[in-house]
């Protein structure tokens, strides 16, 4: 095999998950799937690689860092009947595939459709603390409702998977993009300056209200500098008394009204977020675990309607673990005309890091339960025997097959490796028909007969 | 949202997989791993990009297809301290990842290291019917041990996956690189020529032993045609014997004995074989569902000692559906030592498919329990909190969530999506805090008390 020596390395921001990692991982999706599926979810796969105008809408101001396929290999793409090959490209999360997939099978599909998925995504970010370049999404969707009851099931789907998760101090923030939307004719600025006022209130929690206040009356640099809105004091007065509404649901609700009852753009999005509220207490959610928060954007752009973000208020400052929103017009973008759409996100690496800090990870044993290691005189097919025995009767039993002869090197490795019992075959055993059997807990060793092996490992197991 | 109208499309040769196709997957998979742990593997999970020069070696020969990612992309790759970006690419399978794993993480991990791993894998490869440029690979690995034992676990382990399966008719074929290797020394041709004599044998499935024989003897067009060896007849012969040796296991065994206990390059295959021709029993294997073929070659290159594959005996023609074997080299192309391995793939999509046609696959049912319709004059309100009462109970359930009013059309839906029950409310049932519950398979319904849903949903869920 003509392989040059090659240094071992992973791409940077790419990590290999360890066996108990993956099992960790493994159970906290499980649970997160759990309560999808309790919620009427079922499952959808989309692949890995997309076309890449599928991934930008062929925008030009797509500022993501997406992974492009080099052309020559896109162009293994060609086959009889394509004109050209496509550009491809890693996807960088599950909804754009979702809205893709409903503009190709929105006529097949019974609708409203609710999907979850699970899978990879890929970032070309800046590497630092909590951020992959690979990292895996978990979401759920549903589409084909513009009922705002459909939002109301996502927010009480987060909800159920926090506590599903054993997490106890979290809160679910809610608000309406159609609220923000209003802010230019509430409080006074020219609507063309939305997207950049909107920019700086998403940096509330990072900068503060007075942090806000300054960039809001910042000059921009030139015509080409979106970064500072410009506004007049009147306008950043009333954006102030906007962002600083807090409370409970029905007293934000209040003050919201208070405020914007006047500003017939305002309509929809307050009647919202009423509903929500008005809804919320027949879903069994603790008034103490989720709140309205009028100054929540959510950075991505194609959201149109009730957004939602989920953060763990004992870990101040870890952002958001849990989060999504209504949009309403990405499938359109394929198709051109709208399908609504609601759905939620959960980062799984983001999401497990939080576990890890709030210590709510319970070990998960990967090992097998049984190590079958022989003194080096024993003809080893007697240990396949042993094995086979023991698998036939759905104990997980590993062959020691490495090179040690000594039986306590041979023990050594089941003990790292954690795995509970070792069967110890020596000449004796195998001339009496019998095998012993250590605990290595305890250190507790017996001879047994070989067709009492798997009933009292059987036992054992079960009071562990 | 400036996204520009897009034509929604799927990249060649990748697809989209339907709800009940994700479950019934899962569903297999499951059964594989479930096979795997009880054979004392644990699982490892390794990113999807990696370096260019890991996937090739740097191997100019190189000649699968991959995926790479856009110099321009890969560049994102830098980050402080590192020198310039390497080149990345999407894997083409996952042994190569587990070898650049064992590199750096050998002196960690206990020895053997025995792991799973499950992941979508990526050839550029030409589309045709069952071959896809992204599937998924579901493979199993012994690292660390150069023992024949550890090839006999992972021939177990292929056979008792099959059984899982519910697969009755299949054959594990087994042979030994180590036999093959000693050809040129048995017939008596130029060891320069072995790899283009094994491209041929290979073919023996396809062409027939007729069509082996007429490419043995072809010339080479030129000195850089390498499609033929231009063997004499009297290797041909020689090759021809060997080829057509058939039988059970010792029957095999003994006509090697025949033809190749004199060459001693030989002696570690015929070795290797026997040992493995006597523990099969031990590993209770059915003597009818494995055979010794000194034949099979498997094409890819690392292989080095023994080698598996597994037939579908009912469909001829379809190919190895489980497949794999020793390559004890791979590691030591990044350490410059060699760390011995062994272990087998399962192509995903190629199983799939397989079990579909043999008509093995039970229907998996992917809905909900129920779907909660409402009359349009009910406060949605109320189905929300039904539908909070049954999940608590632990019944999955969805609202109705679409713009249909009448009934009819609500229960159309969840007919659709072969929900088993539907739960109606009417202003009648609200009012006397009942509610109707449906069985769409009988069309029997009852007007239940609110309190009597849940255990009536759960008594009929039990018997289904």
């Amino acid at each position: 095999m003509a392989r040059e020596i090659v240094a071992p390395g992973l791409p940077t921001g790419t990590r290999d998950f360890m066996p108990e990692q993956v099992a960790q991982r493994r159970r906290i999706v499980d649970k997160v799937i759990g309560v999808y599926k309790l919620f009427g979810f079922v499952p959808l796969e989309t692949p890995i690689l997309e076309r890449k105008e599928v991934l930008t809408g062929n925008n030009p101001d797509f500022r993501m860092e997406i992974f492009e396929i080099e052309q020559k290999s896109a162009r293994i793409n060609i086959v009889d009947g394509d004109e050209e090959a496509k550009p491809l490209a890693l996807r960088f999360d599950l909804t754009v595939p979702l809205s893709r997939f409903i503009a190709m099978r929105k006529d097949q599909l019974p609708m409203p459709f609710k999907r979850y998925q699970l899978g990879p995504v890929f970032r070309g970010e800046k590497v630092q603390k909590g951020r992959y370049r690979q990292f895996d999404q978990l979401d759920a969707d549903i589409v084909g409702s513009d009922s705002v009851m459909a939002d109301m099931e996502v927010i009480a789907m987060i909800y159920n998977v926090m506590i599903a998760l054993g997490i106890e101090d979290f809160l679910v923030r809610v608000n309406t993009r159609k609220i923000l939307n209003a802010l230019p004719f509430y409080a006074g600025f020219d609507q063309s300056k939305i997207v950049t006022v909107l920019r700086i209130l998403d940096k509330l929690d990072k900068i503060g209200l007075d942090g806000v206040a300054t960039e809001l009356a910042k000059e921009p640099d030139d015509q080409f500098d979106t970064r500072y809105p410009d506004l007049k004091p009147q306008a950043i007065a009333k954006l102030m008394d906007f962002i600083a509404i807090k409370g409970n649901p029905d007293s934000v609700i209040g003050q919201l009204f208070n405020l914007m009852s006047t500003v017939p753009q305002a309509k929809d999005g307050l009647d919202e977020l009423a509903a929500i509220a008005d809804g919320m207490p027949a879903s069994g959610i603790d008034p103490n675990r989720w709140t309205l928060e009028p100054s929540i954007v959510r950075g991505l752009e194609y959201y149109t309607g009730p957004v939602f973000e989920t953060v763990l208020t004992s870990l101040p400052g870890f952002g958001s673990v849990f989060s999504g929103g209504r949009f309403d017009e990405l499938i359109g973008s394929f198709i051109g005309y709208d399908i609504p759409a609601t759905g939620a996100s959960i980062g799984v690496d983001r999401l497990f890091a939080a576990l890890e800090e709030l210590n709510v990870l319970k070990e998960q044993r990967v090992s097998p339960d049984v190590m079958i290691c022989m003194r080096p005189e024993v003809d080893r097919v007697k240990g396949l025997e042993i094995a086979t025995m023991l698998r036939q009767a759905g104990i997980s039993a590993e062959l020691y097959l490495g090179q040690e002869k000594r039986l306590g090197a041979q023990i050594g490795l089941a003990s790292n490796n954690k795995t509970p019992f070792v069967i110890i075959l020596g000449p004796d055993e195998i001339e009496a028909g019998k095998a012993s059997l250590k605990e290595l807990s305890s250190g507790q060793q017996e001879t047994l007969d070989k067709s009492e092996i798997c009933s009292k490992i059987q036992e054992k197991l079960n009071i562990m």
